[in-house]
């Protein structure tokens, strides 16, 4: 099986983009601090990620499907904690 | 030309995950604050964005061309503020 090196820049970019929400979950867990963090982004975010998600297990894109997934459960668990810790902020 | 409802769907997808970026430019230009914001996250997501254009023009489709570019500009310019800012923040 005979791999494009474009093939590989596109895998190595799914790659970053996914694992580039690892560093800001473990900032947030350690700092518990969530102020400067934007609500709407990351609720507008991982909505767009639950689509992306239908559109690849509709399409069948393994690729799609696992990238969006991974992304999506660091995106919820950054909003969570930006519910969570703001709450703890304000009391 | 007839759009498949699925199509529909990424085009939603690709909107949401691209303009949920601009809720935090402005939540960060307006607060001047980034200590909660973490510098390896934006720094890693905008260099896999720059190759998922590279990847985009490369197979020539326009839609992965368009979202990243705009989604690139979001991330750098919070990038931008998260060093500028950070620096302000110190002294």
């Amino acid at each position: 099986m005979q791999i494009d090196l474009i093939e590989i820049v596109g895998i190595i970019a799914a790659c970053c983009t996914t694992a580039s929400f690892v560093p800001q979950v473990m900032h947030t867990w350690k700092t518990k601090s969530v102020k400067d963090i934007s609500l709407k982004m990351y609720g507008l975010f991982s909505f767009g990620l639950c689509l992306w998600l239908v559109y690849g297990i509709r399409i069948k894109s393994l690729a799609i499907i696992l990238a969006n997934s991974i992304t999506l459960t660091l995106a919820c668990s950054i909003l969570l904690m930006k519910i969570v810790f703001n709450k703890k902020q304000d009391n």
